[in-house]
């Protein structure tokens, strides 16, 4: 039902005319602007822009938009992607034992809160294979052991090329990808990191929140960087808890923000919501 | 240091070329799109827009922009408000007896978080008075009872129009106004309501919500039009309450939800970044 | 490993000594509290207690103890429960089309949030099966239509009875229960509303909402009662949409409030944390 | 209204029988349990109580409770404090230049939310001299240098014992205390920090947090203790940020946040309602 439908995301230095030319090249091209956002980050001196556009009433075709789209933006020295609602991102999902946000997103996709296909269940346990059937996803069983790691991640890519994947959501996958395959998928790794970053990075964030006492929890999901639990943020969640909460209430209760935080995050990107800059995100929501 | 800042906010059945003919015009006249938020509601056929624009770089004037508006305007059936930030709005606060939206509105505002002029404040008591001294405002007190209830609205009337007032901020007062005034008015008088409307429209809220036993108590910030608690809604706060909370509890919980909603509303108001239509708000936030 | 716990559930009008009494009655028999929940109600002159206990350095026997409850229990008015953590309640989860309740309910679950043992799921859809398929629950399948709504209610009852259900959960149940069945399990049926009640009552509260204009959605769930929508209120959840939100929208952001106000109420109904007083709850979280 | 009720803390090794001796004590003495709380720490193997209880009843004198209280609490190794309604705490306020402190806690006092007497307001510039007149409380300007810190902090001291001040709450004042004057009054300095801790140690959290771009700010309340932000936290609030917030809009939004953590924790503080054990607090809320 959105398959006529494009997005283009900006990023580019702040300039004066920016607006006009985008909204006059693609008027020009007979497309309808249906949502435009626009961000000027008066420190950084950029601008980004998302604008969704209804491609069927273009007066050209394509190719010439495109082509148009490449003019102002080499004019302009933007740096700009152009989606189209006809072919949905393919995502695979890594996890390990646990089974909430592996569940999470194959119930949100069901429920048509994802747009994109699932293309395979990938784990390093073969407890969740019989999640991927319910849903009637591939799965693949991956073991992994320190010895083994090298040929598991190269198992792990050729499937995720194999399977043309757009997008590797970390769901909960408990083990830290090397920096050549974070390297070779820039900004299409999303991440849930069980805490509110930049607090208790690393391992065993409830336990480290116990001990600490805090009154809030958190989840964040992130782009996976080479940096580990440092990538940009995309989104955050908090619950309350007290000193009536043990280690496994914080565990329980932050399974709930973790569903949360990732599928947001998945979302937003299946969306083309999200421009990272310095590191950070900007989030057109 | 926005005074070189101009918001215009427009609103007309959406069709194509919108976005661009205003992208464009502004272009002409040189002015520089600093942020522009965009909304297309598909079910009422609508388009709304705010665009805020650098008028330091007008390549033209004030008078042949204001010109180029109109005629676009006409063109498209818009409906349109343009706003200079060289003109700071002017408010009226008007209060009862209870002081805490009256103090953080003009802390607030002290702390430079609204930006407009307080030309007054009207109480039907004389409490307020010396927190109106301290902030050094305009205080009037206009006592009212059933009898003189039309005189002291025509003194408050005449206070309004007398101090050029621009926006009416209702900060917990306990008069339901005439109708005369509202209509007077429209769009024009924020008031702030102590439940999550709309449950527990009237009087004694907090009562209602303790008697229902709730688990979260709210607070709506609207604009006031004729029937009561019914105008376009704002702003919505809630917080967690319990079977502990006394009445007492909850009218003390809600003070701070009072607060956040009401001063939002109208930060959000002076910002130009709210647009009605159809009993609703779109908000550009 | 929760097994030697018991929890005592008091309720009667508050006077001196009711909670040296019972402290007293669990020391003397060798129990040890664990915890100790307490809250008086100053309007309605009422104590309500929540005391778990060790029962493995039980110094006497069950028999003798609950002899001693009970004596005491006279003595002051006392409505008073007791339960024990070695027999998990029985839960029958009714649903109908929408799934992400039952789904959540099942994982959490399976997960170990619920102490319960889940006897069946019942639906008068037949899309709920492959569900319970894969959680290895039993299904039945109840269709109805007005003429066979009796007969059907009939068939709910035999299950609930032959399976010795404890707890009747409506997960998205889209049928309302008839004054009979309500009035067979008092307390014992929980619901989601897919409102923040009392806002919203009846159908299509989602649409209620969009039409309303406002900013904050909610759900709400509760004991069931011969008054629809109108059950003591155990748990409220709410999140913030705004213009941009469609009702399709509000009607997926408003699944996850669904889950989490369901699930909750679940939770604290099978700890034995909720006391029913004056149509409203007592919840000692 | 309530100089009647006393409040009895306590904190020991966990052991049988302890809810009921305390119970039974207070029974005996006539003392009418108002309100429980109990906590147990498995992991730590301790216990915490609150007890709140209606004097007006008592058969015996406060002479003899006392030493009852005194000889339970010697048999079980409790560490404990009571406090009368009859004598409510003083404060003294410490700030510096922002206001938005400050004035939260005393129309919060002003409105009977804190019951407590404001003993005086201390500052190291004298802009809050008008607010706290406005408020009829003694002012004290007590100027700061590095070469003057001691000096001033001797008169701050000074000024704290003159007053017979028993809690010091830290309203936003800037200056780090010297490690004497913390050891001084342990549990009795109440600080706000303008982060979601332990993220943002130091200074600039909202710097620091812009940077890192993070999708939620916080703010920490927490009892002051030698270690920089590093005290036993007793109350945290969040709020949602996004790109579009500037430092100074994160400042803004955290402003909000630091007055209600603040005002909770100093609120909770005066009710008797924080144990501190680990590092950590407990809060019978």
């Amino acid at each position: 039902m959105t398959a006529h439908v494009a997005t283009l995301l900006v990023a580019c230095q702040d300039r004066k005319g920016l607006v006009a030319s985008l909204a006059q090249l693609l008027y020009g091209h007979g497309a309808n602007i249906l949502d435009s956002d626009q961000h000027s980050d008066p420190v950084a001196g950029m601008f980004f822009q998302r604008l969704r556009f209804d491609m069927s009433t273009l007066t050209t075709d394509r190719v010439s938009l495109e082509a148009g789209i490449r003019e102002v933006g080499a004019r302009f020295g933007m740096d700009w992607r152009l989606a189209y609602g006809t072919k949905p991102r393919r995502v695979a999902v890594l996890c390990s034992k646990q089974e909430h946000c592996l569940y999470d997103l194959l119930i949100r996709h069901r429920a048509g809160e994802l747009t994109c296909e699932i293309a395979c269940v990938i784990s390093n346990h073969a407890t969740a294979e019989p999640i991927a059937q319910h849903f009637g996803l591939p799965f693949h069983h991956l073991p992994v052991t320190p010895e083994t790691k090298a040929q598991q991640e190269a198992a792990a890519v050729e499937l995720i090329e194999g399977n043309h994947v757009d997008l590797i959501v970390l769901a909960r996958y408990m083990q830290i990808l090397s920096p050549e395959l974070v390297a070779r998928y820039p900004g299409r790794i999303i991440n849930i990191h069980h805490s509110f970053l930049p607090a208790f990075v690393g391992a065993n964030p409830y336990r480290q929140a116990y001990e600490k006492g805090v009154k809030l929890i958190g989840a964040t999901s992130h782009y996976v960087t080479a940096e580990l639990d440092q990538g940009p943020i995309i989104e955050q969640t908090t619950i309350r808890v007290s000193h009536k909460d043990s280690v496994d209430d914080l565990v329980r209760k932050g399974r709930d923000l973790e569903k949360r935080a990732l599928a947001q995050a998945v979302r937003w990107h299946l969306e083309d919501r999200i421009l990272v800059y310095a590191g950070k995100t900007v989030v057109f929501d």
